[in-house]
């Protein structure tokens, strides 16, 4: 069976798609055009409620598929629990001064947003709380949930991949063990097959 | 083994009281004093990194002594992808509009913060949309994931009870179905056990 990916190419719908291509799950993309508001869709939403459930469908994938890809949930039910941890911690605490600085910094233009110069100020100080910590636990592990490759490093691709693409990148660049973290995972083929697909036309 | 929750008798600690119970697993409180700052403590903070870790807990112990108590985490894989998909939308679609509800109506004084009544309407008119959904989701499932409690209902515990609380109580009763499962779900013995030691004195 191939998987349909419904979304625009947005960081919700590369943390999918990463996750299936660790796991070997053959997929496919649906676009969905965002600036004509076609994820507002009634035919689109009837898919799903929300639009913040894609670390819900990493850990389906993760599941279905555990005899194959790469084990991304933890091989002990103790470590699959420290996964869920550090999950929770990007969902919690990292991933919303993140989407902030991505929005604000790179796609407040093209979505007609105006720049929140207060917004970006207030999320680089609270990311940077959030990375000190960071860079304690990767000083200590290789990878956020220990020292294997987990849901919880891919989790945060998409948008540590926003940030170093903005004037921001200091935030990953300057943390000697976050940014040996981060040129570990963005170098995966995996992801490297993910920011190529966002680079194509559609 | 006696497991031990650490915190202070807020929602998180509920949550995973109200999971131990439901799970059947002996535990005991060790209170932390929020208003002597106890929780920046060194010694705490070598327990948990960031304080929003209570689902990744929950996950954990359901999973640990899935042979044990009430199945809170779906019979099947794809049971649990939907449990998984709706706790996901109650952490990132319902938690911060209700936690803004419940700290500004109830907790402001006692924590010395200036009551917000912008926040408040905000998070109101937020918090109306989601239940909204939810309304018609449960229109057609007992349960959040399908006809089976599971942790995607309980994580809503803590933070409902606090929204029933205040004067906004009508988000919940209004709304036919969302109010039939919150008594629903508000009556298990293991919620109530969790709201008389929270009545208790410490």
């Amino acid at each position: 069976m191939v998987v349909k990916v419904y979304g625009p190419m947005c960081g919700c719908a590369k943390r999918v798609m990463v996750c299936l291509t660790e796991k070997e799950v053959e997929f496919e993309t649906i676009p969905v055009d965002v600036f004509k508001g076609k994820h507002k869709d009634p035919e689109y939403l009837k898919l799903q409620y929300f639009d913040a459930e894609s670390r819900a469908i990493m850990r389906y994938y993760s599941e279905k598929y555990r005899s194959q890809g790469v084990e991304l949930l933890g091989k002990t039910i103790e470590e699959r629990g420290i996964v869920e941890q550090w999950l929770e911690v990007e969902a919690q605490n990292f991933h919303s001064h993140a989407y902030n600085l991505a929005i604000h910094l790179l796609f407040a233009k093209p979505f007609g947003i105006t720049q929140d110069l207060k917004l970006i100020e207030e999320s680089e100080a609270k990311l940077e709380k959030v990375l000190n910590i960071y860079e304690e636990r990767l000083s200590k592990n290789k990878y956020l949930a220990g020292d294997f490759f987990s849901l919880a490093d891919m989790s945060h691709l998409p948008f540590t991949e926003y940030i170093v693409n903005t004037e921001k990148v200091y935030l990953i660049r300057d943390r000697k063990h976050v940014s040996a973290w981060w040129n570990n995972i963005s170098n995966r083929p995996s992801w490297k097959k993910v920011v190529e697909m966002d680079k194509a036309p559609i």
